[in-house]
């Protein structure tokens, strides 16, 4: 026995259900890839990329070579590298069957040509990926053809934003000037969000990630995935303190009346963000109990004072950091970030259960 | 070869280094125990121990029983765990000769006479720890004494702040009121900045943690620590995005006029916070490189427009993330956070090496 107080539980029936519902939002010739980078976005790929195949997926992506070397581990199938082609890892790819995602002039030419890859277009990110001119280019010399053509959305979750129509429409006008041939390539755009944008814009593949794991994909309305990650953190420590008395590190947060305090075993290094510290809040039988003070490393100490209709929670019972009453999107609100990096931060210190 | 694009470095000497000075500020009755919780606050406690332990540590803390457990796998010495004493939990502290640190009155209640235990008194944090009254209580009918009497401050850091003596005060005061043998126990109070603050306050031990890992325990002075890690990484592309155009995701930030622009492979699933957006910066030959745009989970995108003496980086460089030009401290502070969450932050997806 681990003893551990915080448990993460991976739904992994919710995680295949989100995987076919975005699967049934594109056309049969579409395929659903599936993006398992940072560990898949930190729930375990251990857990995820079996889970994912089962349910269907047959192209996975990762953000570094490392993260391909682990994956290769527990799929046969395709696996491309976000991340592009280092100096000197042409081989290791090879070795490995992964597909570098080429992103630089540098990487286009040292990638071999019988090194399958996929070519990334840059349409208004100024992050990662090939220019228009650097397409055009090294397309009318190209050794051997990409196996797809990609860009990536800035802003797809934002279903006010007309960037993503301006950058399918500079990817679209990118193709049409490259060779015959480059037109024939599979195309990939959509993440998460840009599949519930434009059927348009599904094309040959789409690659979601965040909203595979729960996360809401079209803030503006409610979220149609199914959460994926409950975590429930015990209580270590109940206690009343007094009014005027403070609580936790540099006495940040001063009690306006006698407080009942419940002190969690749940800190920053559990990945729960110290940004929420007198602002975010746990979860006693669908109530919320606010964190009072700082969030420390290892501890968090929430007020459980104001409960109603509900068992007073006791040393040894569970809070909800996430679940029925606290979905990954609020908590990220509350912690002032976005889901992705709620879920990312996730660390292994946790007790972690697949059901 | 694994290509990750972020390497940390951890300089064991330097680790060991900042043990002994810390050592070197008690007396020769005082031991120096050796905070390991949280992974060894980041850096890895199978790299951590074994150097502490050669540098004289002979007596561990962590935060939870499964830490206490990887922990036993690298060293014989006594580890205490701060959390407390689990239900159900008792043998499972003996058998593998873990010090649970009793902080309520259930766990003194819990704990067999024959498990060694510290007690933690609460003396102003209202977190852990029992109330003066109960530790009069369980004192006045104690089957067997703990081996330590300990509490912790809130505000050691501050050195403005009189709260740190007002909690001494309460300690004393407690121990004073307790049966003759309690006041021949061992205590033991300061955390890494108590230990500069008062050396009456050393007592029988000192627990320093994030001083030993290089961090700042007197913020008003010039750190005495050593730094410990170092953390750099690859710059994957290098572009001059134009005057106009927008940078990451959500375009949050446009550019007033042409920028050489470089993208790293690190992201905040490498634990480098996402509260570092358009704010952060990472450092070239000891300049800055401000962060532009958005913090994304793989991707950092930073300015290198206005680097003067110095070679203009390319693909495949190194930017500094943590080193000598910049402290965890300074990092810190860019991330609207403490050190301490820096350093527990970092994943485990960068390649780690042990210096």
């Amino acid at each position: 026995m681990k003893h551990s107080p915080t448990r993460i539980i991976i739904n992994t029936s919710a995680l295949q259900g989100n995987y076919k519902f975005l699967t049934s939002k594109v056309g049969q010739t579409c395929q659903t890839a599936a993006v398992v980078k940072a560990n898949g976005y930190g729930l375990g790929v251990d857990v995820v990329v079996p889970a994912l195949e089962q349910a269907g997926a047959k192209f996975f992506y990762v953000a570094h070579f490392a993260e391909a070397l682990t994956v290769r581990q527990l799929t046969s199938a395709p696996i491309a590298v976000l991340g592009g082609l280092p100096r000197g890892a042409a081989d290791d790819y090879k070795n490995n069957r992964i597909v570098p995602v080429l992103n630089t002039a540098e990487e286009i030419t040292n990638c071999p040509a019988d090194l399958p890859a996929i070519w990334h277009i840059d349409t208004g990110m100024n992050r990662l990926g090939l220019s228009v001119n650097e397409v055009s280019t090294f397309a009318s010399q190209a050794k051997s053809l990409p196996i797809l053509m990609m860009t990536h959305f800035t802003s797809s979750d934002d279903a006010q934003s007309s960037h993503a129509a301006e950058q399918v429409r500079k990817f679209n006008d990118c193709i049409a000037g490259l060779p015959k041939p480059f037109q024939l390539i599979p195309q990939s755009i959509c993440n998460s969000s840009g599949i519930f944008r434009n059927e348009n814009w599904h094309r040959a593949q789409t690659r979601p990630g965040v909203a595979l794991y729960g996360a809401n994909p079209t803030p503006e309305t409610k979220n149609p995935m199914s959460p994926v990650v409950t975590m429930e953190t015990r209580i270590l420590q109940i206690r009343t303190a007094r009014a005027g008395e403070t609580v936790g590190y540099n006495q940040t947060e001063t009690l306006e009346k006698d407080t009942l305090l419940a002190t969690v075993g749940l800190g920053y290094a559990d990945g729960f963000l110290r940004s929420g510290s007198s602002r975010a809040k746990l979860y006693w039988h669908g109530q919320p109990c606010k964190i009072m003070g700082r969030v420390s490393m290892d501890l968090i100490v929430v007020d459980i004072n104001n409960l109603k209709n509900c068992p007073t929670p006791k040393q040894g019972d569970h809070l909800e950091v996430l679940g029925n009453h606290q979905s990954v999107d609020q908590l990220a609100k509350d912690l002032g970030t976005i889901s992705y990096e709620v879920i990312t931060s996730l660390s292994q210190r946790a007790e972690r259960l697949a059901r």
